[in-house]
């Protein structure tokens, strides 16, 4: 009985959460496709960063904070890393950062979600509550950029089509 | 032992569900009070709602959403609800939806997160991508409204402060 309970409280699974933070890195990717060259670099709004500087902070943080969760080998987190000066670039490291997300994941097996973990040794938490804030500050990002977007006169993708 | 796998692999529980979606409306809760009144209601970018109306798509999800998941009769997404012309009323509504989720929370023990749910008569999915997207469509307009208040020159609250 117990344990019927316990699945019917199973929020969402592993393979659920990733799913769903692929997904949304599909439709990152898509607003990095819709962006003007010129305008990913440089377009900004009341002083924020141009959208290639939110996107170098997510790629700082999606894979290589992953990683560290699988490891247990602290990461530095670096947004400042050079992803060259085309947006070509930045997908082909996104896409890079796909497949490693996706082979990282099956490590995932082995791990509690619910462990006590830091975060790039810097950000203290959980498992759970570090992937969800890595899921949470992209979606955060990227709703700035549609706002970008807009501001360029661009329709960005649609936000419910994953 | 497939007990304790099983506990290994809840990604989150229920109760860090609500947890996570009342600290988000926690931070939306301030984004709404750093704007300056006027400017809730009319000030926009490129062609997008005011932050009002995006508030006003966000109370017609968060606590009607819940309440069908809860009570499985189908509620109206009604986005155009009238909350009066002040910030003072839409942040009375914003602490009566708070109260009514808890509320409703306490039902969720009943609920399986993975039968599959229609929102509102017409988006399918289970109970669990319904929640998630009522969080996930929050943050996403909350980063917009936070480019709203960069533009105005006011600096919005920390993401990562609930």
């Amino acid at each position: 009985m117990k344990k019927t309970v316990e699945y019917r409280h199973q929020v969402l699974s592993p393979k659920q959460l990733l799913e769903s933070w692929q997904g949304h890195r599909n439709l990152t990717r898509r607003v990095i496709e819709a962006f003007p060259e010129h305008a990913f670099f440089e377009f900004s709004i009341g002083g924020m960063r141009p959208f290639a500087e939110m996107v170098k902070e997510l790629l700082a943080i999606a894979e290589p904070g992953l990683r560290e969760i699988v490891t247990g080998k602290t990461e530095v987190f670096d947004e400042h890393r050079d992803f060259g000066s085309t947006k070509a670039r930045f997908l082909q490291f996104w896409d890079e950062a796909t497949e490693k997300i996706n082979g990282l994941w099956e490590k995932m097996e082995a791990v509690d979600f619910q462990k006590e973990f830091t975060s790039f040794g810097q950000f203290p938490g959980t498992v759970q509550s570090a992937l969800f804030y890595f899921i949470e500050n992209e979606i955060h990002h990227r709703g700035q950029g549609y706002v970008y977007l807009r501001s360029l006169g661009i329709a960005p993708p649609l936000f419910y089509e994953r």
